[in-house]
């Protein structure tokens, strides 16, 4: 995939920065490998476990990136979102560690789980009716009443060099990769892991997964325009969102292909995750793993590096137990 | 808990010399905190990851170093144990990286998961009827057929010295501890950790968490003699064996104290690790966790290491998904 003319992106020292930022903040996920996979898969598996990372996932490096970047006068007003996930969490965490405030727009039917864990990371939670127009509405008043700076999940320069710093951390770790992969939702996972790879050592594919069932970001790729998500059918609830106007580009670019897999391939990925390597993983975290497990990638002897993205879930619903 | 005379076990030199010949196959496996985990008990946590060690559990540690202990003329014809558990696994594969065969006694009616994963290690394993008048039996025919070794799973110095390596790891990365805890099934893990901080900091206090439903080794302890373990009932099945003739005197003079604790708090510290650490823990692993969180030890403000002593369990049937 290349695109005709370079994205706007963040530079390998906005990504070096970046990780000097969190640092003090962040956990540097262990990388994990175990040899029943690898023996699986014909293939050397290393896992960089995201889902051990601040408010078990990724999104915690680009959110703490975009509130410890901002200066001090902007950031005394806070930050805002809306998002029911992991980003709403991470932004809320970040948000506590600098002492500002961190107001979240959430859908007025979230999960009371979701809405009791960004309470607890001490943010303020504004309800909204649960449609994307509201949401973005009532984004704006709040932004317009308090002054804070609207913080994208993944469609901002600073939460993409934020990500970017997890493949930044798995390259230095374990040399020698043949490929990188990501999950894709909104892309800042994957646009952040590509544009790092590509710097740091350009021999490095980065692949991406993605549910069959919510595959707007392989369409996007192939037709080269952002597909809005519509109805993604799919148990990785991370990754219903649509690229953005920055993700897209540099996905574009710099990355090698996007995977489709099957939803039953996806929970096998989970189990085997769960069973094997005895860590939580999120369904969404498991989808590159499904992709080479369904064997239609290249991989035999490759060393493969594997975001594994988080390890949100609700542990009275597995989808294995479903009945 | 002080005895009248100094046991027979391994000294610092054991360990350390048990630490280098497992470190070629056994992980180093990761230290993790948790901020959450830590505001609930008022404590630092450092858990030891042990439930990522190789096949699961601790318990390869003592099996590597059992196996690549043997001498040339005796490894060549195998070792041999009764176990149905992680023991039996650990030995399979310690074996198998050696080249060398493994027997394994198991009863009839053990779990096909357990004989599968035993087999996967390409263990001969050797059936028997459920009694352990008749598992004993067997082992001394297998024994005396094959000229295998026998390797205890944990009434063995070699197997105690390399259980030791655990604590090694720890108190070596993590500085100043006040308390490191362990389960205590058998004593093998339990045992070794506490000579190990003994040798290496005898300012640390050992603890040991034990489920009441299988309060042996803390009547053992407190009458001064070894009680057999008769009808355990708890769902820490790792823990329902006795101390053995080595691991008994070991325990009595060096660990502090045995906390024994509820079923149900053993199922709380279990999910509250798997929810907040995202990592699967077994329940025998989550009982000394358990111990903190009935909060009948001093442990505010204290720097405490919890060893996780494993992950292997059925994914199925989740205790808080029990009907």
């Amino acid at each position: 995939m290349t695109g005709d003319q370079k994205p706007e992106a963040p530079d390998l020292r906005a990504i070096r920065a970046a990780f000097k930022r969190i640092r003090p903040y962040a956990h540097q996920t262990p990388v994990l490998t175990c040899t029943s996979l690898n023996a699986m898969v014909g293939a050397e598996l290393f896992f960089k476990c995201e889902n051990l990372q601040k408010v078990g996932a990724f999104k915690f490096r680009g959110a703490a990136n975009a509130v410890f970047s901002l200066p001090e006068t902007k950031a005394a007003k806070g930050v805002a979102t809306h998002s029911s996930g992991n980003h709403a969490q991470a932004l809320a965490l970040a948000a506590r560690l600098r002492g500002i405030p961190a107001h979240i727009v959430m859908p007025e039917n979230s999960p009371k789980v979701k809405v009791a864990a960004v309470r607890g990371y001490g943010a303020r939670i504004v309800f909204c009716p649960p449609t994307q127009k509201d949401r973005e509405q009532t984004l704006e008043r709040v932004v317009a009443e308090t002054g804070a700076t609207f913080i994208h999940p993944y469609n901002n320069l600073r939460i993409i060099a934020g990500q970017g710093t997890c493949a930044l951390e798995l390259i230095e770790e374990i040399p020698g990769l043949d490929i990188v992969m990501a999950p894709v939702g909104g892309g800042g996972l994957l646009s952040g892991t590509a544009l790092c790879c590509h710097y740091v050592n350009p021999e490095i594919q980065v692949i991406a997964g993605e549910p069959k069932g919510a595959d707007d970001a392989f369409r996007s790729i192939r037709d080269g325009r952002i597909y809005p998500s519509e109805n993604p059918i799919t148990i990785a609830d991370g990754l219903r969102t649509c690229l953005g106007s920055l993700t897209f580009p540099i996905i574009r670019r710099y990355v090698e292909k996007i995977v489709t897999v099957e939803e039953e391939s996806i929970v096998a990925a989970m189990r085997h995750i769960w069973e094997r390597m005895k860590i939580l993983v999120e369904p969404s975290a498991a989808v590159p793993f499904a992709a080479v497990l369904e064997g239609t990638l290249q991989v035999r002897d490759k060393r493969i590096g594997i975001i594994l993205s988080g390890g949100n879930l609700d542990l009275d619903t597995l989808p294995w137990l479903r009945r």
